[in-house]
């Protein structure tokens, strides 16, 4: 039996990791992805161990295998990073390997320190010596090759002060280590996954807009002419999504009138969501919004106002929908022939039609999505904001985007998702860029300390990103009935500082706030179902609030995280303090958010001077960002009093003495 | 495209396992395993999920796939269990799949009540019925498919209350769930496996004796038969596991004096662990310790006194090993052709050699070290303390436990290692049975809370055993050698309820606690190198002491268990305060324990009243077992006071209200 010999490292615990590599790691372009893995094996060997990596996709920017070096870190742990540069899908993999003449050279010294006799040892690192030199031939590393072997020749020699000299130089042992013996190594049994995504799915701001209702009064049906006018007052704002609910044909059969009305008037526009009339389905556009063109100039004239437009994909049909005579195959028929219609028992959605998600003809209707997405693509859009995602099947989710992101990386996918923990987190798993949360209805200190640690801290951060939503176009909650404006406030304060991503249903700067019926969050005269008129020049409106608000998002580095998130001490259970912090430590963010829209709130807040690196007796300065104005601190308590007219106060806090130390406490 | 329909329900984090399923699940013979599992698909199906099972090793108790219900608990995780009856391997794995008809009934009672006409959907609920009327045809449960025949056949002529009535019968319901379409299930893409040990493998108490020193004259080498004498004192001491030291043939080369001198006296003998002389090697006994006859004889003897005879797996070699001639193979040559002797540097241990693990010849020298093993099974051998494993490759020690637990699950395998922790947990994932642990050396609260609740509680609770020592040859700590017999009482007393299996090596009942010098952790003329003597009959002996201790043990059902362990609060710091109990609440032992050797001690106990569901106002008795008295208490708090003398209180607490739930707060 010729057998090599073997190696015995073991790797295990590979960080960072979903599901043990079930699913994709998300991550920004442009970052690093640190590394860590429990690196180990018999004895005291002395070992190397690297990162594998490469990216996958999008083809054109695939890569071949790359290397980048781990380090001990203590506790046979090994850390390492590599870079994801790009947008697209990477896979990474640890490798380690015992490095034999590094081991020697250490064994060697504490022998020669003992005072023993080491010629047999000079003859054993001479053939360490050889091995590598014979490798480096075999990678063309003459130079490499060529001093290996003169040391070799030199350790045969036998034991003198010059020789030892030479089998403990550093550069020696690296030029050997150069040329390992890789054969001994062992690597991490699994690939696992990094998605990096383009910036905005981390950092966005939203607003949702009806393009129908910006002809603005009333009556007119808008169109996206109408709605280019709206782009200024969205920039005023300080948005840069602008996410259009469904824009293509409505159904007539069974259309809903006002306020969900089982019978629609002839006027009646319907709900955008019923998708699909005799004019197309979803790669049309609703002609009384325009063309296709049309469509495109728009999306450009948001482009030049730094707006990008999300469309909506809801894959579900009207009766009227072309599909359900070209392609009766998708659907579910009922036994006595007819088409079945959703419903959640005893609720009926008869303007709409499911598909049939699993059946034989799969296939070919998820190819037909597919191409629906990739038509918007087409036209320029890059976000999609996917209605109920929830009620179809999670593999067609992992399925589609996979599919869309191996081509066009930065597609961008927010998942309407109310639903319960697992799903979210399940579609998060595969594959959606943004998700919408139950911050809509956590109003109160410890769950919302809770359920933001959760969201930012827990392991879900590692693939789900959370978008905050006060309000859409199902959801009037609660507190915005009955805490009038600042309850608005507040709540666009700490959606737009807890989260790098949150988002606004138009309206909400004016406060509406009249439910359908008392204990409804559905709106009454809801835009789902009928033309909207507002006043954009409304003195009232908490525009300018809003505009501040993203404002601050752009100029503080610190708000645009999301792992960054951490909560601190507040002596009143109606005021939530917590900052953010880029990892440098140069942007540093503290928050504080009166959770009571009746009343003044007072608190004492303990702030986290040594994490932030601050010494209990040092100045540093805060900058108040809603009053602007500037204030020296010092040590760790501080007081604040937030009324309901201003019941967020955000400083921007300066330390005059910086640290070069990373803020490891934040990551 | 003829494609069928498939399913989409999801199941994820299917727990207990470990690494994601890389290694085994330890458990006991006889335990039920609880299993739970994520599981969910889009929408609103009902769901069914299903443990599949099998004992796969030894092959004699091989069975077929097994499945055991599992039951929805909320939040989507499904639980069920499944019995490891038999000492072996098993596989499991989980299967789910929507129950068609559940879900058609549960939404047709929402809609009868709703008052919705449902004559379309009486026709689809005859068609599942239908369906699954053909499964159990094709299962031949003839009496199922007369009567969804029968009820498919009703259910199509249309509402009627009768029908309906049939329509929603549970019993129909479960009639047609007994034969669901599974080609619409999901199986978890993993198998995961659980090995079942005996329970001596958790609960175990050790006495390590070194047999020649049992003629106990200082002078006589002892033999099995004289060691044969000393089986009722072990047995008087409660111990259940004697470990002897190797019993194999010394080697003369480079042999070690007393207290570890590099030169040997004439009649010096040796450590046992340089194995190997011209008598024979690893399957030899020491020629002056009997023969192979008298070994087993002694087997025997001590199984008639409910004594398991431990051996010691010291895989190296004396340098006069046979094997180093008949196998030069095996072993690393120096470049000068000598054989390499094992060294840390600057030690060298010239008395022994080590295998080349890893080596061209590595297949035939695994082979022989798995032949040594059950060359001392067959003896009777079926308890093994291995030596040093963590300086010998893991893969070899899951591919030797593997080899000899498929053929003896019996068998036991306890790992000496004291090296980082990784490591430790590293050989237990590959299939060590116990693990000596870092209590040697933990004497303090904090430490000794933190640590025992990794233990016992933490991740590697599946998979590591911590078998706890005060000392062992090698270890004389320092607790020992400064505090007298009330340390090696208190010390003793932690080690036999902490965990459910712990040990002691000989001499500790005599408190002997002389090291070789100031500083060290080697007992001055260690038995490793030399014959000892003893006294059994010595008035001061803590024999009395260590037999209450094992005796407590037999007698509570909740000491025999390892992850029971629970600390509760006590005001003093040097008062360790816990507790374990049985999952029924049956047995419930409270523990105080003074970690002071040199004074008394007083602390206030907490009691964990909820946890044990005793009311606040409750009398209950407590039995303290030492002092064999009995007092009622009444609330949370008691008060203790140890002294040297007396520095552990045990109390059997009896709650007079039994309930019956179980005890979920201790699992």
């Amino acid at each position: 039996m010729a057998e090599r010999r073997i190696g015995s490292t073991i790797i295990e615990n590979v960080q960072p990791s979903v599901d043990g590599g079930r699913h994709p790691v998300k991550r920004i372009a442009g970052e690093d992805v640190r590394v860590c893995a429990d690196i180990f094996k018999e004895g005291h060997d002395e070992l190397v161990a690297v990162i594998r990596w490469r990216q996958v996709t999008p083809l054109r920017a695939r890569t071949d295998w790359a290397e980048a070096p781990m380090v001990h870190t203590g506790n046979d742990t090994f850390e390492g990073s590599f870079p994801v540069h790009l947008n697209g899908r990477y896979v990474f993999t640890v490798e380690a390997w015992p490095d034999l003449f590094a081991t020697w050279t250490k064994e060697l010294a504490r022998k020669v320190e003992a005072g023993r006799e080491v010629g047999s040892e000079l003859l054993e690192g001479a053939a360490l010596l050889e091995d590598a030199a014979a490798r480096a031939h075999a990678a063309k590393a003459d130079g490499d090759r060529a001093r290996l072997e003169a040391a070799a020749a030199r350790l045969r020699e036998g034991p003198s002060p010059g020789v030892l000299a030479l089998a403990l130089d550093d550069s020696l042992r690296a030029t050997a280590s150069r040329h390992p013996d890789r054969s001994l190594g062992t690597r991490y049994d699994r690939e696992l996954e990094v998605f990096a995504d383009r910036v905005k799915a981390r950092t966005s701001a939203w607003y949702e807009l009806f393009p129908r209702s910006t002809a603005n009064d009333g009556r007119t049906h808008g169109t996206f002419q109408t709605a280019e006018r709206w782009l200024p007052y969205v920039q005023r704002l300080g948005f840069d999504v602008l996410y259009l609910p469904p824009i293509h044909p409505i159904g007539r059969t069974a259309r809903k009138g006002k306020n969900n009305a089982l019978i629609a008037g002839p006027d009646d526009v319907g709900s955008p969501w019923a998708i699909g009339a005799k004019e197309g389905g979803h790669k049309a556009v609703h002609p009384q919004l325009g063309t296709l063109e049309d469509f495109r100039h728009f999306v450009d004239a948001a482009r030049a106002h730094g707006i990008e437009v999300a469309l909506d994909l809801a894959f579900q049909c009207s009766p009227d929908h072309p599909w359900i005579t070209e392609h009766p195959e998708w659907f579910q028929h009922r036994p006595d022939g007819t088409i079945k219609t959703a419903e959640n028992p005893p609720k009926r959605y008869e303007d709409i039609v499911n598909f049939d998600w699993l059946g034989p003809a799969r296939s070919s209707l998820w190819e037909a999505l597919l191409d629906v997405v990739l038509h918007w693509v087409a036209q320029g859009v890059r976000i999609f904001r996917v209605d109920n995602p929830h009620t179809k099947p999670l593999p067609f989710w992992e399925w589609l985007i996979r599919r869309v992101q191996d081509e066009h990386p930065d597609v961008i996918f927010l998942a309407e998702a109310f639903t319960r923990p697992k799903v979210m987190k399940a579609l998060a798993k595969r594959g959606f860029s943004q998700s919408y949360t139950y911050f809509t209805w956590r109003n109160f200190k410890r769950e919302l300390e809770e359920y933001l640690t959760e969201l930012t801290q827990g392991p879900a951060a590692e693939y789900m990103r959370g978008n905050l939503w006060p309000n859409t176009p199902d959801i009037l909650p609660e507190v915005l009935q009955h805490g009038g404006p600042p309850a608005f406030k507040l709540r666009a304060a700490l959606a737009a500082t807890l989260s790098s991503s949150w988002g606004i249903y138009a309206g909400y700067e004016h406060c509406e706030n009249v439910p359908l019926r008392p204990g409804s969050e559905e709106y009454l005269d809801s835009e789902k179902y009928q033309l909207k008129q507002r006043d954009p020049d409304d003195p009232q409106s908490l525009g300018p609030y809003l505009s501040a608000l993203n404002r601050f998002r752009r100029e503080n580095p610190a708000l645009k995280l999301y792992r960054d998130l951490r909560f601190f001490e507040s002596d009143n259970d109606r005021v939530l303090c917590y900052g953010k912090a880029t990892p440098d430590g140069a942007n540093l963010v503290l928050c504080a958010v009166s959770l009571d829209p009746f009343e003044p709130e007072e608190a004492t807040l303990t702030l986290p001077l040594s994490a932030w690196r601050i010494a209990a007796d040092e100045v540093f300065e805060v900058h108040e960002l809603f009053t602007d104005t500037r204030a020296l601190w010092q040590g760790p308590r501080a007081h604040v009093r937030l009324t309901p007219e201003q019941p967020a106060a955000l400083w921007r806090v300066t330390r005059f003495r910086t640290s070069e130390q990373s803020f490891d406490y934040f990551y």
